[in-house]
């Protein structure tokens, strides 16, 4: 704790590892680009997919697993698919002291031997849908990464749903995408932006990949989650037919969809700030934090006094109790708020004859004082208040920079200055896209599926007449 | 579920494939030695990881997460440890494109990678203990593969721990063998024999193994959980010391702990018949299914008084309605006998009107008629009384089939017969434990906890002084 975080105005990314390591959310690890996602980062974790399974589970989906390792062949069958994973693949070559007739990969997705199983599973009409899901690691080999935002290993969830028509599939697709915004919106206090990817960005193997989009403090994108619409590409690669009710054999439709410990990343950087972490009420391991004030003299007392308020609390609240002895209140309160915990209670002799606490919040720092009868409903009230206010401060943040460039001057202006979104128009040119990387690095993150009024605009680069609104942003 | 399973008196073997694969708790996969958990298999792993994760948190642990690769040269570190898993290791040589300089293994058990982080970790007294457990997947290169036992990949968790001192790290490791043991006897209503592995037995670089051992209906024993005292040696293996409260510098202590879904084949063999799987209702997932029976003629009005049941009883249990028109009630009988749940509700024309339900419970087969008003009650009732039964009869078997054989004849005997479990004696020698097994395939399950009256018995080989009770077994 003793160590200073670096302020965000000095250095945004030294800020962000300043907080994952010392609230220690992770370590590095000596195996290359992996992390260690140490105990407060994987309780948040739990928390995250303990939520977010529940919702899939609400929408009819079970878990499985599958294996870790793929045979190298299962990749090559779908032409895209392995275009696009082939360079991130780690192979598996010897095991059991031999050297393999055919070399394993790990897991980079599982489409591939998930599918050679639905071939398995799936004769008729009366097997559809599957609507499975997975919580595994996956490993990519990135050359550049950071933590929890990109690393080479990864934990995560992909769901893989097969279905009987192209209709169905869609369906499930965009339901995956809302309950991904919903998660992000109401227990991240993340606002996200919903849509879809073009055609360069799209996951290699699906027809057509739909994201939420989140702006960081920095005012950069963080892709949070992504739903593909896969058509028959993979039934097809894995051969994959079932009979109709009328009795023909035609192939299954698909998706699948999965976030990642990523999302702890567009958390951190969404809420947190110089003095460290700061996390959303409804997904903080701890809620409340109750510090008894105390000197030798009246220790037993206060202590005393403020554990009845604890005991009373922890019926309610994930609430942490902190009468340690070694160090000073004010190390502590420094220490919670770095951990981030939403509310803090503290409790001195002076407290204590008036039958009073101190309640103060984590993400503006306010103090107030409350008689300690009302306290357990009072704090109820701030973490509703705390959840709240983190999405709007967040939305507000996301207006304020979200622009709409009247001319590519403009727009190349904003991505040497501050940067943020630009809410503007594209001819629908995989030219003028890669054009406008190459010369601003911002990219297309979503066409909105709000599409009204493009008629008679221009395309940002090239002044053709628009086909998408589309909004642009530099991204993680 | 039109095929038929085989029975346990013509090939065990095959009875138990039959069970895994049709009732969908598991599938071969195309990967070699690898399965895939189905989701009904799976929900029976959830419903485990979430009592005997409540139970670590219960004792103080926190769950974490540490790469799945480890760079060849920590698993050299440990010499017992390396000689015991350099077999069976897959080995990553090339990834992201190139050959790696060093090569990575996948993760056989983790101390390795977490005591190479525990070395950054821990400096003085003030950093331990550390109390951490693990959820992943672990490879180990098997030759000879059976689904849920024994299977290159498997899904487990790992605790590691780290102490001050010696004591504090034995107290540790034996405590949470009594987890495991609580665990299956509570919840798996497996009963378990508890002690100590012999050294051939026990786990590649620890101190002390310690395991639970249950007996499957064959009569053999199944290992279901380990709990390892590990001493200095991986403190020493990656120089991890810690400062002491009197300054002095030393070598910390060790635990390590695990069980996986191995326990599933555990619970499938010990309680399960030759119509199915049996699922004690503790963990099982769907705990009681309503299965209204009707003609086309009056469909609506018992399906409608089902429903009534069906919705109350949801408030209190894991209920399941089937209604489905596909089927003959006899069909779905079966089904649900397949799957394991513990309680079918059968509610006809006949029973609605005179205001019953047929209560069918599926260890024993015993159907009873209940009236409508009770049979929340009465359900509640028969789930207590049949995971006290499948408790009991596991007792039952193992002890009619716990035999003191008074002399190596008569324990050679038992081998070349229906085995069990061989409560005798042992002198402590590696020889008559390496003969015994060469001899009868028998090896020594635990050293039990209760040594008591060994004074003046001999060891069942050799016939010199004992100086052990040892419990032999064929096992799994």
């Amino acid at each position: 704790m003793a160590e200073k975080i670096t302020p965000r105005s000095e250095n945004y990314s030294q800020w962000y590892v300043d907080v994952v390591v010392q609230s220690q959310l992770a370590d590095y690890s000596p195996v290359k680009g992996c992390m260690v996602i140490r105990p407060r980062g994987y309780a948040l974790w739990e928390a995250m997919q303990q939520q977010i399974d529940k919702m899939f589970k609400e929408t009819g989906h079970s878990n499985a697993y599958f294996p870790l390792l793929i045979p190298e062949s299962f990749i090559h069958k779908e032409a895209e698919h392995v275009e696009g994973f082939s360079p991130e693949l780690a192979v598996v070559t010897h095991a059991g002291g031999e050297e393999l007739e055919e070399p394993m990969v790990i897991r980079p997705t599982s489409e591939t031997i998930i599918w050679s199983m639905y071939k398995k599973w799936i004769q008729s009409y009366r097997d559809l849908p599957i609507l499975i899901n997975q919580w595994a690691n996956v490993v990519r080999w990135e050359k550049r990464t950071r933590l929890f935002l990109r690393t080479t290993e990864f934990l995560w969830q992909e769901g893989h749903t097969a279905h009987e028509t192209k209709e169905e599939a869609v369906e499930e697709t965009l339901k995956m995408l809302d309950v991904y915004a919903r998660f992000a919106e109401e227990y991240m206090a993340v606002p996200v932006l919903k849509g879809r990817k073009t055609e360069s960005e799209k996951f290699a193997g699906a027809v057509d990949t739909y994201s939420i989009e989140a702006m960081m403090q920095d005012r950069k994108a963080l892709q949070s989650g992504t739903s593909h619409f896969l058509g028959q590409n993979f039934a097809r690669a894995f051969d994959v037919t079932y009979q109709t009710k009328e009795g023909k054999l035609e192939h299954v439709w698909a998706t699948s969809w999965g976030m990642s410990t990523r999302l702890i990343g567009a958390l951190i950087m969404t809420h947190s700030d110089d003095r460290g972490l700061v996390v959303p009420p409804r997904l903080a391991p701890t809620e409340a934090v109750i510090i008894p004030i105390f000197k030798n003299k009246n220790k037993a007392e206060v202590v005393a006094y403020a554990r009845k308020l604890y005991d009373e609390m922890k019926v309610k609240f994930r609430v942490e109790f902190d009468d340690d002895d070694a160090n000073s209140p004010g190390w502590k309160f420094a220490e919670w708020e770095l951990r981030g915990v939403p509310v803090r209670i503290e409790i001195g002799p002076r407290d204590m004859e008036n039958g009073k606490v101190m309640l103060a919040r984590r993400d503006t720092g306010e103090k107030e004082p409350a008689a300690i009868e009302s306290a357990v409903d009072r704090v109820a009230e701030l973490l509703e208040d705390i959840q709240v206010s983190l999405y709007k401060a967040a939305q507000d943040l996301r207006e304020k920079n979200t622009h709409q460039p009247g001319s590519y001057d403009e727009f190349k202006a904003l991505y040497e200055g501050d940067g943020g979104f630009a809410d503007t128009c594209w001819c629908g040119s995989a030219e003028c896209e890669a054009a406008v990387k190459e010369e601003t690095k911002a990219t297309i993150r979503v066409l909105p599926f709000e599409q009204e009024n493009i008629e008679g605009k221009k395309c940002i680069y090239c002044g053709k007449p628009a086909q998408y609104r589309a909004v642009f942003a530099k991204a993680y």
